[in-house]
């Protein structure tokens, strides 16, 4: 069978997840909490389920949990969506991206990305028969160039996807950068999917930039976001989009028939949960918090040279001083040798390009992240 | 915004649904049950949460579920597939088969679907820009007409879907027309998508036909099934797909990339619950006799012509005898006026042909049938 996606192979997490667990490696590769969620929020779920809620939820997810996406979002960054017309419950944030992009990529449009970034973005144009273009975010600071991206609108641009907190690079989009992309798409009719699935893991002094905030943007945008990192259950597969009447109808007709609706237990769960905002405002000090204990870390105990994590649950770090390896050879290696898993950044770049920078993933336990710095340290 | 998808409003099921609510009218429309599962496979839900079962699972599913998966299709239909490398678990039959289509279907080639047929086939198709070709079951039985299949297949046909038991005319394929199937598709490259969402609800002598007998058609078919219908949990959104090697390897590339992986806790559980085969040996005679008891009451009560349900949990009837209006009128206005939500056939074709048919889901408890019957004998 001749494949569609020639340079699709198993993604990256995948390989090195499969790789630490046969080498019993402590796993700061693929980005998933290792420790438990509130176990309230489990409860929940048993009620819902207890309450009889097994059956399928409406197609765009059942109104308390949209109401309470509309209120956060309302509350966090000033701006209404409707409930009832404007946020859909997904499953997961991978399938609201995907689900964005068929709903209004058509074969030929092009479709800017910024790399590197997250592996599912490019398949997932190639497939809505988009054409890809690739324009690199500053090398060393991972900012936004936009004199670049300027330069990759065409006539026949679609969309852009931006991701802030940025996976892999840690970097925090500020609110000059997003007033010069509002600025620079105004006479565009170019939309926007914004990857926002960090946004309650911003630390220090910034603040997530949602496109919420600035109306030249949402009303061009959908906003992806996701309950699985935000409440620590990454392997529920809920998510949601924020997206204009327009757009959103757009997006429901493909919505219907890719997963027609989401787990319905977890969709009261996660609604009852919503009601207390005190979970997703603790978040950006409890990540803050393991942030600090695991860089202080490296910074002691190795000479890897650490680049800034501004937001998201991500530490990079320039491998130069104490590898030659590729990074993609060096996590291989360090999995395998050292028994701590990584993940290269250039699997985030089509072309594979190699700045000798790796990513640390540090949604773990504090014992987890001490028993990697301790292996680490032998480097 | 231009639309990609100017045929498509909301789906049926959504629409019946919502004025059914609306009119506290006896739901017999959109095919969900309305008692519940069985409570021992929540209890193994809310093991698992407490288990920790809460984050990423596997990308193709988790292997203990795979592993039954493969076990209960080997006892069924006597075909082993690889748990490894030839089944995932999918967010639902619906995600599965845009997820095949998708994998498959490149622009430009044709697609067959045979009339009527489930309506997210047709988009699905259209957003991986295949062409549809449309071939109708025969009129009045529903039995597949081979010479118009064949007539159908060109050299652009990449794939072919099939349905058995039907959604929406209750008919059960029988061996002979699998055989015909195997035999006709024999000379061809042409792969087969083969929704068996309703493949342990099979009545009185008939047996389900799964492409998995058929070696002919085993080795070129992806076969859907879902745990929701099964098991009465449709909002758990749960399904799963089989086929050869080098199709799932294809299927896997472009799951990873729309959903990447399913529910965990659910996974979990329905493995476990999966361990003992009486819950779905035992299903056909659960909807037999619920079957049985709503066509007796149709029969006795209501001056519909019924066809014959042989398999899936609906029964279509014919309105001549009844009403003057459109199958689409009837529906709404059975729903308003008699308080009973029907689907119209012609939901289930591209042109809306309309042969006087409507379909009623017999997924409910007894009392629910009942009052729908009561309800109808008013007619
Ligand atoms: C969907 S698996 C990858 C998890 C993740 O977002 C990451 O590690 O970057
Ligand atoms: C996915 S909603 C429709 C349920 C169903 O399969 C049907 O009613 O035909």
């Amino acid at each position: 069978i001749v494949t569609k996606l020639p340079a699709v192979g198993t993604t990256i997490f995948t390989v090195m997840s499969a790789l630490a667990a046969e080498k019993n490696a402590v796993n700061l590769g693929q980005g998933f909490p290792d420790f438990h969620c509130d176990p309230k929020l489990l409860e929940d779920v048993t009620a819902a389920m207890a309450a009889g809620h097994n059956q399928y939820p409406p197609m765009p997810g059942i109104p308390a949990l949209r109401d309470a996406i509309a209120a956060k979002i309302s509350a966090m960054y000033g701006y209404s969506y409707s409930a009832a017309a404007e946020i859909t419950v997904t499953a997961g944030a991978t399938q609201a991206i995907i689900t964005a992009i068929l709903a209004i990529v058509r074969p030929g449009d092009e479709v800017i990305v910024l790399e590197p970034c997250y592996d599912s973005y490019v398949p997932n144009i190639e497939l809505a028969g988009g054409s890809v273009v690739r324009v690199p975010l500053t090398p060393g600071t991972f900012r936004p160039d936009f004199d670049r991206i300027a330069a990759a609108l065409t006539p026949r641009t679609r969309a852009i996807i931006i991701n802030t907190p940025h996976n892999p690079s840690a970097t925090v989009w500020t609110e000059a950068e997003m007033r010069q992309l509002e600025e620079l798409l105004a006479p565009t009719d170019v939309f926007v999917i914004s990857d926002e699935v960090y946004e309650h893991m911003v630390f220090d002094s910034a603040r997530h930039e949602s496109v919420a905030r600035f109306p030249g943007l949402a009303a061009r945008s959908f906003i992806v976001s996701s309950f699985g990192k935000t409440y620590h259950v990454t392997g529920w597969k809920v998510g949601y989009v924020a997206a204009p009447a327009p757009l959103m109808a757009e997006f429901r007709k493909v919505h219907q028939f890719n997963v027609f609706t989401v787990n319905t237990p977890m969709q009261h769960a996660l609604a009852q949960y919503m009601g207390e905002p005190k979970p997703y405002l603790e978040l950006p000090a409890f990540y803050q918090r393991k942030r600090d204990l695991f860089a202080a870390g490296l910074a002691e105990k190795t000479r890897f040279k650490l680049l800034r994590s501004e937001g998201s649950y991500f530490q990079c770090v320039d491998i130069s001083a104490v590898s030659d390896l590729s990074e993609a050879e060096f996590c291989l290696w360090l999995t395998r040798e050292i028994g701590v898993a990584a993940i290269p950044l250039s699997a985030f770049y089509g072309d594979g390009f190699d700045q000798r920078v790796v990513r640390f993933c540090f949604a773990k336990k504090d014992e987890t992240l001490l028993a990697a710095l301790e292996r680490l340290a032998r480097l």
